[in-house]
């Protein structure tokens, strides 16, 4: 008889955004003027020259002589070279066979975990994106939590236990904040000391506009032995509804004799087939130079949503973190409400719907998500509103 | 310190098909005319109507009203409206949460061993697809193989043997061999006599003209709680550069009180974040009157290329499978040859590449696989030249 993988059990119930939507869901049906700051979905169109590549590429799809079947494993070199370009200008050198064309950090950030055992403890800061503790349940990988919270300024920092596994994610989802790279060399030093692999989400680098804030782990000294780097186009150009993303692994990373880059090649060419090339190409004018000027403006778009939603709750002096250099402003629950609690008052009273900050981690109770990936006149209602809570306070 | 997934050190150092794409390369140095035959790659371009859904998709993403971000779980419900139905011209009745929209059959027939346990094993044919092999060995899953040869027409039969996850691929790469309704209905007995899972690979499906060859397993009664069924738009839509497939996975498959549908929602909203909109809209247009019409010539195409070297073969007296009902024309070598010898005589002597029998397990030595997938002007040369192996047989 077929021996089911038990560990499903031991995951919560309910995802997270599954439960927020249906909430929503359930008040939509009253009122028809709820502004929705939760999910990460960006809202913006493409920008006009990804979709004429896109078209383009179609067209090439159509003809027997331009015609393309299987991508190429790890994915075409007309999209690495760009990406690896976009790393020189930085003053990161990588290799295009360090780079692995995907369709997402969610697929690429739980299926790494394919590579090593499921003997081995990983360090998880708390808040935290739910996917990194929902595939380390389904691997049976032993977590621990570090603590983030108001008196780290949510940006811990190693404190002495060994871990296997590090994840982190800056600029971090949900509390925005991001690391320098005086904070960043401290994982990787405690990395290399203790042979854990730091595995890097950057999905949201493309918001840091503080030239001290890490663009890329791979800045750091040391980082080629002990990290992978996760990064996306969701944010950086609205390819949210595209699924195109890269995974960097450098060739240094040997752990027990084994090589992890060649590893997850291996692991790359027999359960996956790569991305679409239509999808390649409009990547590649992303990062053309009319793509990233279009793309830009987009960025700027929803920075100025998030600089309208931190004003907003600065002049009703509520706390937050994050705002700049992230998507997302991670406020105090006003009344020192419960997440939950102060959930369904925004929901009921102001019609907005965040992300409760519990469903992050227990760090997160007492504290809120909101996202600034809206429309400029929505998030000014949703600022306008806001402001209502200022005059409960006082 | 951070330990390995050692079993990959048990995988075979080359994947197959790079070992016949650098010899091919090799021989290309010297030679501009080769022909080939191994891959099974699509060459024709996509239908008119797919690649003008395309465009309209992408559009679609231009503007503001009518953009999409993250898809829906599991996929876009005008997709699956499609699917349902086509599934219920042949008198099948499935649910739209049945279905799961996916980047194609590779990924998912790969990632559904997430859902059992290490502590299972699987009955293989052999020869066989390297996938199924590669990533049981990757989860550690003990695998049994069951001979395909002449004395059972590729096409084994329950032995008696006990297996926990039973693959089948009808019709079979790289065999071309399909089962009828009869056949695998002893498969679908014995799957539920022993509580076992059948993964069934029907990737091929569409090449699929005699009635009596089975389109889907759920064509057969009791199959919906013991059979995963997983098919791809690569074939029958030429998609293998587009990147779509389904998984159907019936609500009755309950293995140890726990549901294995529910399971794979749980995967899908956890590892991946669906298909492209611009995909998914391409691959309802394939489901569509008009592009159902010209992928079905594509398919003829295809089939003609079948038949051609079916023929050829025949004429020279050398023994074959498949070649109707599949892609796959899987040859006797000729002159008593191995499989890899006869891989170098007919490129080094005719300039054709196909991919050696025993690359798909022991059973597959004197044997040699030819796909169609091909121009008809390049089928054409091949099969003049392989005439030449009855003069040299005569």
């Amino acid at each position: 008889m077929i021996k089911v993988e038990k560990r499903y059990s031991n995951l919560a119930n309910d995802f997270l955004f599954k439960t927020v939507a249906e909430k929503r869901n359930k008040m939509s049906e009253r009122f028809d003027d709820i502004i929705d700051l939760s999910i990460g979905d960006v809202k913006l169109p493409l920008s006009r020259s990804v979709v004429e590549k896109c078209k383009e590429a179609s067209d090439e799809m159509a003809k027997i002589e331009t015609f393309r079947g299987y991508s190429p494993n790890g994915g075409y070199s007309f999209l690495k070279d760009k990406i690896r370009k976009e790393y020189e200008s930085g003053n990161i050198s990588i290799n295009n066979d360090e780079i692995f064309i995907s369709d997402g950090t969610k697929s690429d950030i739980s299926n790494i975990l394919d590579l090593f055992s499921s003997d081995n403890t990983s360090l998880i800061p708390d808040p935290v994106y739910p996917v990194y503790v929902d595939t380390c349940i389904m691997k049976g990988i032993n977590i621990t939590y570090i603590d983030c919270n108001e008196d780290n300024n949510f940006l811990p920092l190693p404190d002495g236990r060994v871990a296997d596994i590090i994840y982190i994610c800056s600029p971090n989802n949900p509390t925005g904040a991001a690391y320098t790279k005086d904070e960043l060399s401290k994982w990787v030093d405690y990395a290399n000391y203790n042979k854990s692999v730091i595995l890097y989400d950057a999905a949201y680098e493309a918001f840091i506009s503080d030239e001290k804030y890490c663009r890329s782990i791979f800045e750091i000294e040391g980082s080629r032995t002990c990290a992978i780097e996760f990064k996306s186009f969701s944010k950086s150009a609205g390819f949210t509804g595209m699924r195109c993303g890269y995974t960097v692994v450098p060739k240094e990373l040997v752990f027990e004799d084994m090589n992890i880059n060649k590893m997850w090649t291996r692991r790359h060419a027999t359960k996956f087939n790569g991305v679409p090339y239509i999808i390649q190409r409009a990547a590649e004018e992303s990062l053309s130079y009319e793509g990233e000027r279009e793309c830009r403006k987009a960025l700027n778009y929803y920075r100025e949503n998030a600089k309208m939603i931190s004003k907003t709750l600065q002049s009703i002096s509520v706390k937050f973190f994050g705002g700049e250099n992230s998507p997302y402003i991670w406020m105090k629950c006003p009344f020192g409400m419960k997440s939950w609690e102060f959930f369904d008052y925004l929901l009921s009273e102001l019609r907005i719907v965040g992300v409760p900050g519990v469903g992050f981690g227990k760090n997160g109770e007492y504290f809120f998500r909101l996202s600034c990936f809206n429309l400029k006149d929505n998030i000014r209602v949703a600022c306008e509103r806001l402001k209502k809570l200022g005059d409960v306070k006082s």
